[in-house]
C-alpha cells in the first residue's frame, strides 16, 4: 500500500473513533457539541494520531487498542487551534477553509468549546481501558505536560505572543516552536510508545524522531504561509509577516528553511535507525511532513 | 476547634500545597505563571478541596495524601471563573476584590492562563503517587465528567448564556445549576470518597450530600448579588439582573429562596444519616455554606 492510502486508511479510522467518542450533536446542549464537532471534523490531517499510533507499532507487534490515547491527542490539538484562532489571540477568521469556530458559534461558545475539547480529551485518556493503568496514568501526565506552561504549548503561545513585533532571533524562535508545536507532536511518539510498553531507548529513539518532525512539520508550515495562496492552504495565508510573527522563513530566509527541513525530516530519520522494519512507516511519515502541501 | 478556625486551618494547608504545584513566578515565561497564581492566589474559601478532604475523612481513618486530588479541583474551579470573567461570556471586571484576570493581565493571557489551569489540574491528579492507579484513574474520570459538556460545568454554562433574556423558569434554573456548580461540587466529594476507598453506598451518600450542598450554596450565591454590596462581595454586584440571568431570587423570589437555601444544607444533612461522627465536619459545613456572606 502507498504511504498516502495508508495514511488516508489511518484518517479514517481516527475520524470514526472521534465519532465515537465526541458527544453526538443531538446531545443537550447542542450548541456546544455541533461547535466541538465542527472544528474536529474540518478536515484535520490527524498527524498527531497516526504518529502516535505508528510509535506502538514500531515497538511492538501486539499494541493494546489505542484508539483513545490517539484521539486525545487530536482533540487537544482541535482545543489549540480553536483558542489561537480567537481574536484576542491570532485572530484567525479562517481555519481549514471555513469561517474559524468563533466566526461561526460566537466567541463565548468558540471559548467553551475549546475548554470541552481539552477536558474531554483527558476523560477519554482516563477510560482508556485497553491500557495497563499504570502507562495509563503516564500517558495522562504526558499530555498534560505536552499541553503545559513550562515547556509545552502554552508556554509555546505565550512565547509566540510575546515575540510579535521583537526581532526575529534564531533562539527565540527554537524557544516558541519547540515548546508549540513540538511539544505535542513529540508527545504523540512518546504516548504511543509508552502505552505500548516501549523499553527506555525505544522512547528515547521515539521521543527524538518525534521533536525532529515536530520541527520539519513546523518549518514547513511557516513556509507553506509565506508560499502558499489562502484557497489551497484553508486558512489566512501571509498572516504571519502581517502579525509580525518570528517564522523561519523571516529567520533564515527561504532556501536556507527549506534545506532545514529536509535536514530535520532527515535527523528524524537517523533517530529510528536501532529500530526494525516495524518502523518503516515513520521513516516514510517523516517524508511525508515536508512533501505536505498544505 | 471552632469550624471557623478549622476552615482557615484547612485554607491554609490547601494555599500551601497549591503553592507547590504551581510552577513558580521565575519560570519562564514567568507572565502565564503569575497570571495563574492572581488568579489561585486571590482569596477563595477552597470550598471544594475542602468537601474533598472532608469526605476522604468521613469514610476512612487513614486516608492516602489527597493533596493533588483535593487541589486539582480549585484549579478547575478557578479556570472556570477567569474563563466565565472574559468579556465574550459574563464580562465582569472584578473578582475577589480585584481586577479579574483579564483586566490584569489582557485577554490573551487570561484565556491561556485558564487553559493551562486545567490542563494543570490534569498532570496534577495523573501524578497523585500516593492514590492507588485504579482510584487514580477513576478521579480523573471524575474531574473531566464533572466540567464537561454533558452534565457538568461547561453544559451549565452554555445553558446560563442560551438563558439569558428567556423567561425565568425552575425548570431552567435546576437544569441550569445543577450542571454549573452543582456537578463541580459533587465531584468534589465524590473524589474525596473514591480515593479513599468509600463504598458503594458511601458514596452515593456523599453524592447527594454534594449535591445539595452545590444546591444550597448556588442559592446563596444568587441571593448575596442582590442583596450584599459589591464591596463586600469582592465582585460586581446585582449583575445577574441587568444581564438576565436566571437566578433563583428572579424565579422564586428573596423570602422563598432564604427557605430553599435552609432546605437544602438540611438535605444535606440528612444524606449523611448513615454515616458516623467522621462525617460530623460535613454536617457543619452545610449549615456553613447557607450562613456564609461572599
Amino acid at each position: 500500500m502507498t504511504l498516502s492510502d495508508y495514511l488516508a486508511a489511518r484518517r479514517r479510522d481516527i475520524d470514526a473513533a472521534l465519532d465515537r467518542l465526541l458527544p453526538p450533536e443531538t446531545t443537550s446542549p447542542e450548541i456546544i457539541h455541533r461547535a466541538m464537532r465542527y472544528s474536529v471534523f474540518a478536515g484535520g490531517k490527524r498527524l498527531r494520531p497516526i504518529l502516535c499510533m505508528e510509535a506502538a507499532r514500531a515497538v511492538a507487534d501486539q499494541t493494546p487498542d489505542l484508539e483513545r490515547v490517539a484521539c486525545s491527542l487530536e482533540l487537544v490539538h482541535t482545543y489549540s487551534l480553536i483558542h489561537d484562532d480567537l481574536p484576542a489571540l491570532d485572530d484567525d477568521d479562517f481555519r481549514r477553509g471555513r469561517p474559524s469556530c468563533h466566526k461561526q458559534f460566537g466567541e463565548a461558545m468558540a471559548i467553551l468549546a475549546g475548554d470541552a475539547l481539552l477536558t474531554l480529551a483527558f476523560q477519554v485518556l482516563s477510560e482508556a481501558e485497553a491500557v495497563p493503568l499504570d502507562r495509563r496514568a503516564r500517558v495522562v501526565g504526558e499530555l498534560a505536560y505536552a499541553a503545559g506552561t513550562v515547556e509545552g504549548m502554552i508556554a509555546g503561545q505565550v512565547r509566540d505572543l510575546e515575540g510579535e513585533g521583537q526581532p526575529p532571533t534564531a533562539d527565540l524562535l527554537e524557544r516558541i516552536h519547540r515548546a508549540k508545536t513540538g511539544a505535542l507532536l513529540a508527545a504523540s511518539a512518546r504516548m504511543g510508545a509508552i502505552a505500548a510498553g516501549a523499553s527506555e531507548a525505544q522512547l528515547e529513539a521515539l521521543t527524538r524522531y518525534g521533536r525532529h518532525v515536530g520541527l520539519a512539520f513546523q518549518i514547513v508550515d511557516d513556509l507553506l504561509d509565506v508560499e502558499q495562496p489562502s484557497a489551497e492552504l484553508g486558512k489566512t495565508a501571509g498572516k504571519d509577516a502581517r502579525q509580525g510573527k518570528i517564522t523561519f522563513p523571516a529567520v533564515y530566509g527561504l532556501a536556507e528553511s527549506h534545506r532545514m527541513a529536509e535536514e530535520e525530516a532527515a535527523r528524524a530519520g537517523e533517530a529510528l535507525e536501532g529500530m526494525d522494519e516495524r518502523a518503516a512507516r515513520l521513516r516514510e511519515l517523516a517524508e511525508f511532513v515536508v512533501r505536505r502541501t498544505r
